[in-house]
This record gives C-alpha cells, sequence and structure tokens, in this order.
C-alpha cells in the first residue's frame, strides 16, 4: 500500500543539503517521491510499500543529517 | 610572481557550498589553493599570477555565490 510520510531532519541549510537527503533517501525500495526542505527541516517521502523509520534513518545518516521525528 | 588574496563571498551556508565555490575557482587558470570557509564567508585563493577581481567575480557567481569584497 502507497504511503507518505513527513520527518524532521536537523543540520540541512541549504539546496545542496536538500539533494543529498533527497538523494540517499531515493535510493531506499520503493521510493516513488522525495521532497526535502531544508527551511522547514523536513522530508517527506511517498512509498509504494511503508518503509520502517530505521531506514529512512539509516538512508538520512548517510547523506550526513540527523532524523528528529516523524509527524504525526 | 605568486599571489595569495582573501575575498568575502556571501551565500555559503555548509560544507558542500564552500566544495561549490572551491571547484569553480580552482578552474581559473594558475590557482594552486582555494580555501573557502562558509561560517567566515570567506575564499582564500593562492594562484601562480594574481587573477583578477572579475575572474574571480565570474567564477564565484558560476558556483551560485556572489562576490562582495577583498581584503586588504
Amino acid at each position: 500500500m502507497a504511503s507518505t510520510v513527513t520527518y524532521s531532519v536537523t543540520g540541512m541549510s541549504c539546496g545542496h543539503c536538500e539533494k543529498s537527503v533527497s538523494s540517499e533517501v531515493s535510493a531506499l525500495p520503493g521510493v516513488t517521491e522525495v521532497a526535502a526542505d531544508a527551511k522547514a527541516g523536513t522530508v517527506t517521502i511517498s512509498s509504494e510499500a511503508p518503509l520502517t523509520d530505521d531506514q529512512i534513518r539509516a538512508a538520512v545518516d548517510e547523506a550526513g543529517y540527523e532524523l528528529v521525528g516523524r509527524s504525526v
């Protein structure tokens, strides 16, 4: 089932940062769309099936930023 | 004659920004070393022969940032 979730990410300061996070998250299985917003400190991820917080965290970590929350 | 000059650059906010500026400035003729510092808002450039402010400005513009001054 398709899923769209918004996470809070700290440390992104510019478009390059957004691109780094988007690139890593896009590499996760089934991801169809990623929108990173440095100013808002958020990453919104759409995927064919739900991903785990740990999968998202690993991708964000890999990009060099920190996952701090999941919107509810 | 070798030259080292520090310029003020606005808009750099992270390491990716520093890298973008360094990459463009490094492509100028005779450049031997570039140190971009986002926090300080400076780029220090060493070159085999002096470069013009316009050459530096063009490279910084190309990277997407603005050259605002030259230290004296």
